[in-house]
């Protein structure tokens, strides 16, 4: 059997020759991030806070702590300082927790170089001010939407790690600048596509731990997979209805960044949304969920913020919904179906895409048309 | 912890009150869906075309052939003569495999009621003819449009028996039809929703199993959830290219009939096409692979036809063109990849909802504003 190569190879090699691109931060993505980066031909420097973290990815091209196994390119650097990370990288890529990314951009605001793009690989929001990651960036430095730009897809760190093919979304509000990111991380294995709808290529990395939730406790009551793939599609309607009122278009939610990431987390077990929603469809409560778990998943957090914004927005997310009645003691997990909770006595039309609002449908249709909403 | 029921129970039920229905087809899909219309409430008679399972299923309540261990509901009756299943029935479900639905609407036809609406709840196509079977059903029978329907969704026979809740479209250009349809088939665990767009509703049935033998292909040779999540999100992108050509609403396939069905049969172990593609992945031939599952896959025979069409109608559909070359043995397995064949040196927008091209664009946005497209 003759094998076909993927022609993407040696074209983005080619194309990020002399590219110097910075990774802020050396967990598990930030560390396969980075070898995806120098896969993909960029000249690549990761930032690691502690000095033997970088050590050990400088000298062994390993990460035994967050990457057990994997071996790290050659052409990869590291170091723990900061102004030699970021001298003349021109793509700034954060893959920081969450709720350090503020603490971590005013850290490096010193040594940027004003025509740097800072491109957050982050998903999740910081929960004293509900910004998205991309909001914190621009809330706390001083660059423009052309210098902000975000990657989300379906994207297990050691699944990519082991080179297992995939792909992501560069999102930036200027399309060229979203190529070049795209560009940039386009190696072997990943396949960088662009997007200018940085809101939605957002919110579908924030809203899918909700319904990775539902998915939870439906494997926790030990439903199969008609209902996991119903929820999984009607979740995905609530998921662009939600995105589409915050400002995003449908047809990103439709793609890695939503449906793609979606799919990933709920199938994936190690998902601690997942594995908090079985927790709870197995009969234990939130409270001994968290103890078991040692922690609180990051959707369970998120559910009422969410449905109070939802509420706000006239919208309505039924399994998020059921989700809450799941966790707040009012409905069993084995009701939380893909149903509705209303029924008008006239079956209903799908809801999908957050098209089935007259004004959603009339935003959507002008926006294709190139006029404003 | 208080059970709060899911409200659709008694509303269906006293809907269906003395709605007279029929499913053709006593296998393991059709005895489930008869379950299904009997827990709505309707009256439902069943045919099958071998007496001792009509027999077991009038008397026993069980079809122990089929669906082994499940109990059927106490109403439902049996019958292996035609004229007595159809006399009366306003809803006729058609439950027998896609190759025989020609002879077997032959043979149905001097017992139908000229009111009767004929339901197709099979997935496939004709292979003589290409047509999908409500084209069958147009082609064989004297009837229009307004009394031709579908029902399709993640539907894996033996979860619904069991009672694990999902949902399903209900299609008939006819809405109020379709409302029909919807209604009948709305049970404590399954909901039915509807749509006017039979094309797309079919479609969706068809063209996942050419997408679950692209997954089963990458399951086989190890790869993880990112690249079958990327597969499925880039899939569907691809059936909703094909579907739209087709004369499709892209939003159909983001439904249950479409993504819904899809990851249903992406995920499932049972699925013929997912296990095809899996012992391709493992290195077997197409051959082999035909000899060990004594069968050919669906899925299989479908690749080339599909693509010849997609050629004429100037689509791209480059994950099934690499499960074409795979099985052709010009690409290895483990090439198989989210990634697109084609690189023209620049990152793609995603390529989803079949919206990347202008004239689909263009007809779309028209049907949106109800204009001709």
């Amino acid at each position: 059997m003759s094998t076909r190569p993927i022609p993407v190879i040696g074209e983005s090699a080619k194309r990020n020759r002399g590219r110097r691109v910075a990774v802020i931060g050396a967990g598990s993505w930030g560390t396969t991030f980075a070898k995806v980066l120098a896969d993909a031909g960029c000249d690549v420097t990761i930032w690691a806070r502690r000095p033997e973290v970088a050590q050990e990815i400088q000298v062994a091209k390993r990460n035994s702590q967050y990457l057990p196994g994997i071996n790290l390119p050659k052409g990869l650097k590291a170091t723990s300082d900061l102004a030699q990370v970021l001298r003349g990288a021109r793509l700034v890529f954060l893959a920081v927790p969450s709720q350090t990314m503020r603490q971590n951009l005013i850290d490096i605001e010193p040594y940027l170089d004003r025509r740097s793009v800072l491109v957050s690989l982050v998903k999740g929001v910081e929960k004293t001010t509900t910004m998205r990651m991309s909001e914190v960036i621009a809330d706390t430095l001083d660059v423009g939407p052309e210098r902000i730009g975000v990657v989300s897809g379906p994207n297990i760190a050691l699944e990519i790690a082991k080179e297992q093919p995939t792909g992501g979304v560069a999102s930036c509000a200027d399309l060229q600048v979203a190529q070049e990111i795209a560009t940039a991380c386009t190696a072997p294995y990943f396949r960088g596509y662009v997007n200018t709808d940085v809101i939605g290529t957002e919110l579908g990395g924030v809203l899918k731990n909700l319904i990775a939730l539902a998915i939870g406790i439906v494997d926790g009551v030990g439903y199969g997979e008609n209902t996991k793939a119903a929820i999984i599609t009607r979740g995905l309607a609530e998921m662009t209805e939600f995105a589409v009122a915050s400002g995003a278009d449908p047809t990103t939610l439709s793609g890695l960044a939503g449906l793609g990431d979606l799919i990933t987390t709920c199938q994936s077990p190690l998902s601690r949304n997942n594995t908090a929603g079985r927790l709870i469809g197995q009969g234990y409560t939130q409270e001994e969920t968290r103890e078991q778990m040692q922690q609180v998943a990051e959707g369970i957090t998120s559910v009422s913020p969410v449905l109070e914004l939802a509420r706000e927005r006239g919208i309505e997310m039924p399994i998020v919904q059921q989700v809450q009645m799941v966790l707040q003691g009012r409905m069993a997990p084995k009701d939380l179906g893909p149903h509705l909770t209303t029924e008008d006595g006239v079956p209903q039309p799908e809801l999908s895409l957050g098209t089935d609002r007259p004004g959603l449908w009339r935003r959507f249709v002008n926006r294709m048309k190139g006029t404003a909403a």
